[in-house]
């Protein structure tokens, strides 16, 4: 089996790949090949060299895409984006990564010819959604995003869900939670504190909080995306039914329970490494953040999240800090 | 005031500037100017010729929409757009003109400089809904469109909502009940026969009905249409709130019931024009669609349609037929 990974230089993408090269295997099928892009030069995974491609490129850009898919990979996972705090300060790199280059995409494959039509996984996000909300979030609840990001995840969504009832392709688009604790230094994503509030005192250093500590939100750990991203591969498009797109499972929490089961992990004076600086651009998007999901369909297609923070907080120690606190 | 209509070639786009220059008003507002482009020739209308510029273009095409915003328009009426079925069987036309298009317009305006930021009232249609429905979709029902053309106004929603959030214009898109009785020769619209069952017999012609007498659908006179669209352009930014994409009200009936009104109306004889002949595309097409909404923002905000299908008809004999049948 051929994968193409866009995105892959990023942190969810360099984890689906390292998984992909130890499993060698995507479901019941042996993987052969991976072709890995993304505007900065992907890494190499070690072991695997002989049958991997890599490039930098645009994919918005034009024939990146249709090059990409030159070699007709049977497996599509379409990572590549820009986060959401960026897409909120620049509009136009934002639509540019995000709608351009998801549609072009999409567009090369469905003008590929030659009956070609790849499994695609999209990871969307839960910013599809925007205040004001329900107790919990049905599968059902309205797409009304209040970030640029989100908007343009909700339009890839629509456009992969057309493109797969046209059949031009099989698709999927999995809405990821956020994704804590992120290893790795901050990136621009409005969320990022929610994993440095974990992940810097562990490093023995400060993080700042730049939100109230009563904020609520819905978290998985990359082990577990990874594993979205896989389970996702594998389902059928009679499994699926119409409605492609769908919110994932995580753990629902507040910061204060976040922070106090770092404290009974790492320990109370770990967690007194959290300094609170509340950033006004910060708390405005996240208020517009979804808190709490009712992820039926998920779970009834066997999606699979950690069930506690204290899980997500060892999966960090285990994968990133080899079982050891600092 | 200066107003754009784009599809003003088009039936609700000719009834919106009837009622314009008959009113020679919007709102607390004297219309000075209209601006009427099409890709193909809008009509000058009679009695306000000298303050009409017409145009036939392609909105999508390079440059036209910043031409057609030059003079800078206080109010935008986007009505543009390829039908539904025209859209299911020309797959880039209908992303052509129905994404491109609005893109362009939208982009247009935010690239315009100089503080411009006019009200854009867009006309959706309840094609942004996809079966299975609940009894009566609610304002927060998700957005699962079953065709091209409801996933490009869905699209167009999306965009309108995050180009209104970031100030770039005053938006609001409005889910259009299907319109019902068209007047004129039908078009390529799948819903097309909803009109030409009534107005086709009433003109004393024969009627082909292509689904079965059961289906249920909400309908609003042309009448109507001007109506919401003009009521929509008279809402400020903080009666909408940010969700801003409003299902409109209608008349919810079977199309028995509507040639049972026909019937009531007219008289049997009249009501046996139509002919019972199932065209499966249309079947397959109708049968994803919306039954019965329940608009409760629309009617908070002051939306008015018809009550029953006999007003509807009934609107139909005094604008098209000057009350008579034939």
């Amino acid at each position: 089996m051929h994968i193409l990974i866009t995105g892959a230089a990023g942190m969810i993408g360099r984890k689906l790949i390292d998984r992909l090269v130890i499993d060698r295997a995507l479901g019941d099928h042996i993987v052969e090949k991976l072709t890995l892009i993304d505007i900065v030069q992907p890494a190499r995974p070690a072991g695997f060299s002989d049958h991997v491609k890599t490039r930098s490129a645009d994919l918005a850009g034009p024939g990146v895409a249709a090059k990409a898919i030159a070699e007709r990979p049977e497996v599509i996972f379409h990572l590549a984006g820009v986060v959401s705090g960026e897409a909120e300060t620049d509009f136009e790199k934002g639509y540019h990564v995000n709608l351009d280059g998801t549609r072009a995409l999409l567009e090369a494959i469905r003008t590929a010819g030659g009956g070609y039509k790849p499994k695609v996984v999209f990871t969307s996000s839960i910013a599809v959604f925007g205040a004001p909300f329900p107790y919990a979030i049905p599968d059902d609840f309205h797409l009304t995003p209040l970030t640029s990001y989100g908007t343009q995840k909700a339009i890839s969504e629509l456009l992969l869900a057309d493109y797969n009832r046209r059949g031009f392709l099989d698709g999927v688009g999995i809405r990821l939670p956020t994704i804590c604790v992120r290893p790795g230094k901050p990136n621009k994503a409005a969320s990022g504190f929610f994993s440095s509030i974990i992940r810097e005192p562990l490093a023995g250093l400060e993080a700042v909080l730049p939100v109230a500590d009563s904020v609520r939100h819905t978290h998985a750990s990359p082990r577990s995306a990874v594993g979205f991203l896989i389970h996702a591969a594998g389902l059928t498009r009679e499994q699926l039914g119409p409605r492609i797109n769908l919110a994932m499972p995580g753990v629902c929490c507040t910061v204060a329970e976040q922070i106090e089961s770092l404290a009974r992990i790492a320990g109370p004076k770990v967690a007194a490494r959290i300094r609170r600086e509340p950033d006004e651009l910060v708390v405005r998007i996240v208020s517009g953040w979804s808190e709490r999901f009712d992820a039926k369909r998920a779970a009834e297609l066997g999606f699979k999240a950690e069930e506690t923070f204290d899980e997500i907080i060892r999966a960090h120690i285990e994968d990133e800090l080899g079982g050891k606190i600092a």
